[in-house]
């Protein structure tokens, strides 16, 4: 089995991550190439060092250049801060390189158009790291939604909320400056996908982002708060369904509640990740006496599920859901053909976010493709 | 103990529930008056007469006037169709009589305003039928509320679903003509209602209502649905928080989805009435490694649950809320103080219903105060 | 409609609810029989007159042979403690009367033999108190394992569970006093009950039971509990099915633990009484990658809750069951015909709860059938 | 870092986990030792060598006696049938080398005391596979109990039930046969092992062991059961508890029924494996009003979830646990000192088992130790 070489750049939460992913993919699924952990870069030499030692990677350095030209590395994968993203994916396309950027696609709109702009023209595999829609759950929740079984969609209600910040004593830091760090630009972008995933484009829509907690403790003091904590959306799918968006970094109580009920005219669903090995699916055709919400769980008969277990309701966590990602990446390097989500899917996200922040400050409905 | 004559007009879903917490309200609590069955009223004297004997009243009339007029019937129940509410309140305040309506208070924002106009002229009691905001757990959750387990508030979410219409094959009815039978002006106000209640005035909101269904199947074709399916309203409370809400008679699966949530700086709370002795309540304040909802059972130590059982866990339903009632509208009879709530909170739901649906009609945020 | 005049023994917990039961039942169901409150009897004068007032009686009396006796009361509810039941019972059916009778039917396995001789000789109707298995959600499991839905049972786990007594340093009162009012004698009977009515009579079984905290605080110091705290069951069903039994009021955290599941080589059942207006049934013959347990929330379409309320999800509650209760003595009075469960169904209980001290004792297995 | 060649025998199910366990570990936590796949085998060369490709293990071999010689070979995976480990193990031991066993630890009760003294004797790391126990949310459940959280813990309620043998239409298959690969023998270790963790040993027990359905389809014809479909257990722990186990493979809409709860005088537990990432913990303490069951979502804070993921309610899965125990099988190695669960541990387990089968054959209880 050919071995294929890979560059992370980024060893922080998720650079560990797609290395242990790329650590384990081989074993746990059919791929036809076996990854080899070849360089990580890291802001500095030394934590560079640390990571290579750590995951395991044969070399390390402090400059994501290196890694971009060299020749052993011949996938790379984009796990730094946002504002980067741009720049090392359009160096990585330049030197004919599949890529795997982490979300948000770019810090911007303009970044990410930019973006799919590279990967187009280099023609190579580019995925964007959406790793909530790989669980088995959601995506038989497509499925089902493909297959007719809600019938015509309604209504969607999709959240993705946490507490990280929902006290207002919690410190200012990196995540409380730059719009791409705030809720809309860095939680949003999961739960959009999920929504184009799940129901297709957004038509227009009317948003409401607020920053709620206007300045919070520094070193030296109050410092203020440049980005939002939560943000919702009213929004119209072309489909015609009618849909609600709910972010939030200061929802208490919530860790991961990445969530959504669906409804349609033959049946509902209705998840929430925080208990992500379970699908709840209503059946309108059942008889009236035994309807009722029916808690699925994830097993063999599921997408992607096998793998990981033989046995039903035994679970997938968190990293299975990005080793998901690296086989998709892997195929997408052997076969040539775009793996949804592609660089292009991520950019309608960013579009979508540019809209919301657009309504917020004009205060009314707008169309998606006017931004 | 005084008896006190009741006199109801309507015998359907809602009268009879009324004619059951007036036969139990006196056994279960500890009031004043004994009220006595003394006349019901429904559209035919033949309807109005098996009322009668099912439910135990002394005497039918297919005269609500007649009803009003009685000198026995010292205490009304309006629970006969919305479009019939104002014109029965008002002979009934004319009549110095207290007034309990079932919701919407009136047909339209104007009926609202001139039926608590004639409340405040008659100077007697006034109440309007938000049975759902009763629960021993809802009434808990206001408490919490105001003791300030929450905190500042910061987001609200309510809800109130359900799926009677959401086949498209369901047939035409009254309830598919007509605005105050709409969901928003027959389902809404309950969960309005709760809004208010537990997060206090809403200043400003924007809305986008809808007929999914635009026609259904009657006895000669197809019939043209003349109210709306569902709808949602983005909102700012004057306390700052934000919030959103939901209203649909097409949410399948949904039978009784009246719920919130509820995220303050210090906690948060959730409820959903398809579960409806069960509140959970998450306190930021417990040990990172121990946080979580807790599944709080109402019981004894809650509102008005002692009442019913002395075990907790044991459970309330939906009769027990009417029976609640019906204890307060006796209680603001004897007392001659105002109960909540009153008429004016009444008009205040209908107001967010009428601002709803200018707000949906113009597309565009608009404040409450502006109708 | 012809009045019927109730006594009713008792003025506690129980002796409220059947009071409310009665002042509601003929407005919430279609009995021929219309309940009129005719005398309450208590242990002392006063608090009889009390609950005169209170619950709207007729009459008091602090003698049951008064009450039993009086020629204006047609049916006798005995809601006083257990040791009080039979000496009633018994002076009631001599009477003539019909008895409808709390659980446990006798405070020994004797007093129930003799009751359920004194009710076959009066041939009139007589009822005991297992108000749980009268949820709509329990009934409707009844219906579907007779209508086969779970093939054939395999397995049964019951349990009744509260935690009343859970801190040891709750003081000792009349309750940890006196075999039947430890759990197995108190507690147990309602869960049996159920076993019996859903998977038939039980053949055999092997039980431990215990008084874990073995003195409590009394006035003057510890003071000897002389009842069981809690007990489990090891059992085998007539039908072949094996099952487990568990009760238990130092269970902390459960306030309402009357659960059950239930295997069945077709599908399976779960139920809470914390939540009992949710039945969950597995239905093995759905499609895998569907299949799952399902919230069959009850509405209309079950067992005796039309009566309550149109709308399903609504809820009924624990009063409500009382009122059921009430109902179906109406018409075993008025048919002549027994209805389930009668004093012999609750003899069987006792029978039971005596194998399983037996068992206990001898520590081992046991035909029911010995004792 | 030290590299250390790891030998698995056995390619399925759990040979696959373990494989890429030992491929992520090394990425995932901070060991010592780096592990290298250095040979696989199982029961035909072709398989093996399948194995060998999918896994990425350097080697293959059919004869496990060539890699438990092999030099390269320093630490064994046995995940072979049950059968197997006693004589695969003895030789691992003979040769120095540590192991790690899949459970159960032996087929029969000697097996499994041999294997103690050979492991005894070797005095090399010796681990077997309960990784259930290996959960955040079980680890933090010990942690809990050992703290005292529970109080005196009067009450243990376990069981492990799956369906896969539900249906009686089924056919025979080596599962079918073989006490080691009934439900006792080959489902119940995990949760009696979970028991002994969190209450302590256990004195004595009464059970009850049943091959419901005694013959299953086969190719030709009808086949013999060999083997338990479900069992129970009554048991008593030393520490005075009081407890019962169920175990099924026969259980109707089980997937991962791995559930336990316990009752404390001070708190309880509740947990189930369908439902891996929450612990619901009720702390006896809270105000009356406030008290529930709290669903606690694992995170960080809670044991061995940091590594998986930064963000609580993120979610760990089935693979996890089993590279958390690489993890710790590599640290017993690198320490030479015991990590639990070891072989004796298993021993117990298999203990309790055969005491159980002993309990049922005749009939009544049965001290543990009498085995
Ligand atoms: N899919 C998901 O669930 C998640 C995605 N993310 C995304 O992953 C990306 C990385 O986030 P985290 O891992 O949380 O950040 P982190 O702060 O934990 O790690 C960032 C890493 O990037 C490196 N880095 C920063 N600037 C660099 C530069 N100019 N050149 C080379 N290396 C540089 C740092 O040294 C560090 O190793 C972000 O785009 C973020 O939005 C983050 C968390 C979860
Ligand atoms: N609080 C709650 O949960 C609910 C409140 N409602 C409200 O209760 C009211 C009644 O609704 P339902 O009981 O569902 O209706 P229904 O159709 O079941 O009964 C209406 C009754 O009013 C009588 N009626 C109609 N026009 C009349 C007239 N002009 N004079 C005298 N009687 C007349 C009818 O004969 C009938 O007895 C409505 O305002 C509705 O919005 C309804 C259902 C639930
Ligand atoms: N079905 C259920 O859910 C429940 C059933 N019960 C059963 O109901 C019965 C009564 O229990 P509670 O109402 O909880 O008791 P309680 O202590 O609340 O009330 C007992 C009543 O009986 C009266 N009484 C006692 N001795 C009497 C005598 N010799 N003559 C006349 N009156 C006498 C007392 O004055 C008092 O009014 C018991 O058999 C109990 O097991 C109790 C609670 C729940
Ligand atoms: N911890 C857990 O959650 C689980 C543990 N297990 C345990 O793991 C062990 C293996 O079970 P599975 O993986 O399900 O079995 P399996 O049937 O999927 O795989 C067994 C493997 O052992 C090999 N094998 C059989 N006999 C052999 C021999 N004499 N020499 C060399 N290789 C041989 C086979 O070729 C096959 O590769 C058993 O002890 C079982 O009880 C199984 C499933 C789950």
């Amino acid at each position: 089995m050919p071995q294929i070489g890979i560059g992370i750049v980024g060893g922080g939460y998720m650079g560990k991550a797609h290395a242990v992913a790329f650590s384990a993919v081989g074993a746990l699924f059919d791929t036809n190439f076996r990854p080899h952990l070849e360089m990580i870069c890291a802001s500095t030499a030394t934590s560079a060092e640390t990571y290579r030692a750590a995951y395991g990677f044969a070399r390390a350095t402090d400059d994501w250049r290196k890694l971009v030209r060299d020749a052993a590395i011949e996938a790379i994968v984009v796990a730094s801060p946002q504002e980067t993203h741009r720049e090392i994916a359009e160096a990585a396309f330049a030197a004919g390189k599949p890529v795997f950027c982490e979300k948000p696609l770019g810090a911007t709109l303009d970044d990410s158009r930019a973006m799919v702009a590279a990967a187009d023209q280099a023609g190579v595999a580019n995925m964007v790291g959406f790793n909530y829609v790989r669980t088995p759950a959601t995506q038989y929740a497509r499925e089902l939604i493909r297959g007719g079984a809600l019938g015509q969609i309604t209504w969607f209600r999709g959240e993705h909320t946490e507490d990280f910040l929902a006290d207002p004593a919690e410190p200012a830091t990196w995540r409380t400056k730059g719009v791409s760090n705030g809720t809309m630009g860095d939680l949003a972008p999961h739960m959009i996908n999920a929504a184009l995933a799940l129901i297709g484009p957004i038509k227009s829509l009317c948003a409401e982002v607020e920053t709620v907690h206007k300045s919070r403790p520094g070193d030296q003091g109050a410092v203020d708060v440049t980005n939002d904590d939560h943000g919702q959306v009213m929004c119209r799918f072309e489909s015609g369904a009618m849909g609600h968006l709910y972010f939030s970094r200061i929802a208490t109580g919530r860790k991961m509640g990445y969530a959504y009920e669906i409804h349609g005219t033959k049946g509902a669903l209705r998840f929430d990740q925080e208990d992500q090995n379970a699908l709840w699916l209503y059946d309108a055709s059942s008889p009236a006496e035994r309807r009722g919400f029916t808690k699925i769980l994830t097993g063999p008969e599921h997408p992607d599920y096998a793998a990981f277990c033989q046995g039903p309701g035994h679970g997938t966590g968190y990293q299975d859901q990005i080793t998901i990602e690296a086989r998709d990446f892997l195929k997408a390097i052997e076969t040539g053909k775009p793996v949804w989500p592609t660089f292009r899917d991520g950019m309608e996200v960013n579009q979508v976010i540019a809209a919301a922040f657009e309504s917020s400050k004009k205060q009314g409905w707008l169309n998606v493709s006017a931004v």
